[in-house]
């Protein structure tokens, strides 16, 4: 390394745990919703600490949250490292919380340095990246990278019919000396995460050097039946759509979820109608969601979900509507290499993965030089009170983040 | 017949529309569920048309509505018939009510007549048959032949938390002249009602003679899986239980479902946790609703839910209780006869056919003599606001009552 700074260990966890009491569910975890009151808490937390080293906070249109550490020239375009401070309602106390805390350590430990550092680095928390109260998720992101309308994010409800643009203004108001940033190119994005899966623990693996972003599709696909009571309409002369879906669900998995080793095939979320135990359903609901990281796969096997379903679903109608169809990104080889590096200098086993997760790095990588860094979370748990991460895991995290941005801000020096 | 009165067919149609238009929908049909504010206007329809012919009206403990046309010896055991008068959210106008207004129009020709009656003829209009609003249904029927507590029924809650005891507090206090009547023991029960199936109108029969109400077996299954988020889980690795579901669905489908043409199976009902699009669902619990006319195959088919279920759910777990195991029963031989005498000799075309769909008469047949007299619904539809019976079918099953419950009264005589 030519120049960079040993972070903070003890204080980079005493402040994880510390956001981690915001929000916090009484059996553990965290519900910290995006634009909820725990999310103001939590940005009061982070922006106190931040202005306490020096650095600038701003927001944006998006309600995105920037803290800048400023460099010598302030007109070169900044690094900007982060994550996100929303969370699932039944979420953990890592997942977007450990990138936010890394980048406002690796920051805060470049403020205390005398490293030379020509470019602003900036922290992010990107505003409502889960999705759960108002969907889609990684909102700020698409905002941010010019891939969705304000106004299209501002009329979004949640499930109380608030609108999305009623808590933007609501959470502006509560940090009015905040200034408004208009949209910037930074010089690089580089997004910390929890791995929300196995393979590093399984391989003993501290680092991974993320090589890019699944490709996603996902569908909503409606099955249309005929309700009738449950006891009188015989079986030759029904039109069973919880049936019809049943066997879909059954031949989507044999024919395109167990087609190869590396697809992800799922449907979470299914609505039946009228849902009621005596009447066989006229109508079933729900979604798919297929990820690959290869992109020709994704989209052959994306294309055969209508056929299956349509095959599997007579003498039911099935109509399918693609929601997302996402194709898989490779992140920068520059800056994989430069994780790969500090992770061989400080002795920390590292692995080349894909990731199956979505993550705001895929709206960034349209951007600019993009990567991902991840650490491993105890039995793949995330999205669950149960989420766990290493504290050492942490801290070597945040140190390889500390050794790929110092390099990128002395460039131009 | 050796004495029987016509009945007055534009009488029972006019009343049966006016009767309709209480908690009719905008786009046809009625909302009158179980003691509801509609249900209160009926019984107030219902109540002044009876007291207009002289019948006597009265309650009991579970709010059901008896209307009673005296007979000479008020110590002999009454002849009742009915039905009932609440209806699902978006039901239709003849379902239940149809039965009540039969029995109400041949009482109003009865006592208009010079008929000579030995016993009371007591028209009913039993509470919640539908179940829709306080579950289960069929709890008036219930209650009265002794097979639930009346304070298990007054504990009910619906959807807004309101107690079905303070609901029926409610209704008695709205009608506070009625006297609370015991139950008693009745010398038979009749149930006019529509068919809800396609059988009548298929085969242009006019009269359904019901052989008795085929068995039902319902239970609650609980597939546990493991949730975790869809993006990163491998397929081998997960325990999903909505594939689970799916697959359980499709065998039981397969083994229980076609085993024979005089089944009836149903999952109606459906609920995945957490439900949503990126997590793979660690828990489904859905219904299954198994009807059949014989005892023996119903009960060796009931008993293979479980083991089918959990052999097709693994390495999901899959958990089965029984909610309802009723057997089917057998309508008296000598009412059915009576019925089918009547449709001859009035020139009526009969069918004997059973009942998949379960009714109040079920448990009426644990007190007394008891049958159903069925008459078609236009497509078999019902619990629709499509639902409908033509004006001519409506007279023939009321004529038939009429025919069948005058000799009835006669004995003692």
């Amino acid at each position: 390394m030519s120049q960079t700074v040993d972070i903070n260990a003890g204080r980079l966890w005493s402040r994880l745990m510390e956001l981690g009491a915001i929000g916090a569910l009484p059996g553990g975890g965290v519900n910290r919703q995006a634009l909820s009151d725990g999310e103001h808490l939590a940005w009061a937390k982070v922006i106190s600490w931040a202005q306490e080293a020096g650095l600038e906070a701003e927001t944006d249109a998006a309600a995105n949250l920037f803290l800048t550490l400023p460099g010598l020239d302030r007109s070169l375009a900044p690094v900007l490292a982060g994550s996100h401070l929303d969370s699932q309602p039944t979420g953990g106390r890592f997942d977007g919380a450990f990138g936010v805390m890394a980048a406002l350590e690796t920051a805060v430990s470049f403020a205390d340095s005398a490293m030379a550092r020509a470019r602003d680095f900036t922290v992010v928390a990107w505003m409502n990246e889960e999705g759960s109260r108002f969907a889609p998720g990684m909102m700020g992101s698409e905002a941010f990278a010019g891939l969705r309308d304000i106004a299209e994010i501002r009329a979004t409800r949640d499930s109380d019919s608030v609108a999305a643009g009623t808590e933007i203004d609501r959470l502006h108001a509560a940090f009015p000396t905040l200034p408004l940033r208009a949209p910037f190119r930074p010089f690089a994005y580089v997004e910390p995460h929890i791995e929300q899966g196995q393979r590093l623990e399984r391989e003993s693996a501290v680092i991974g050097v993320v090589s890019g972003i699944d490709g996603k599709n996902t569908c909503e696909v409606a099955i249309t039946g005929q309700r009738d009571h449950a006891g009188t309409q015989p079986m030759n002369q029904r039109r069973d759509a919880v049936m019809a879906f049943a066997r879909v669900a059954v031949r989507l998995q044999e024919e395109i979820g167990l087609h190869d080793p590396d697809i992800r095939f799922t449907i979470g979320r299914v609505e039946v109608s009228p849902n009621a135990p005596s009447v066989i359903a006229g109508e079933v609901q729900f979604r798919t969601d297929l990820r690959h990281a290869d992109g020709a796969t994704l989209s052959r096997l994306a294309t055969r979900i209508a056929p299956l379903a349509s095959a599997a679903a007579d003498p039911c109608q099935a109509q399918i509507r693609v929601l997302v169809d996402a194709p898989p990104n490779g992140f920068d080889p520059a800056l994989r290499a430069g994780i790969g590096a500090s992770a061989r200098s400080r002795g920390y086993p590292a692995l080349t993965m894909g990731s199956a997760a979505g993550h705001d790095a895929r709206h960034l990588a349209d951007l600019c030089r993009t990567a991902m860094i991840f650490i491993p979370c105890r039995d793949g748990i995330s999205h669950d009170p149960a989420e766990w991460a290493e504290p050492a895991h942490c801290t070597a995290g945040t140190q390889v983040l500390a050794d790929l941005v110092a390099p990128l801000l002395a460039e131009g020096l």
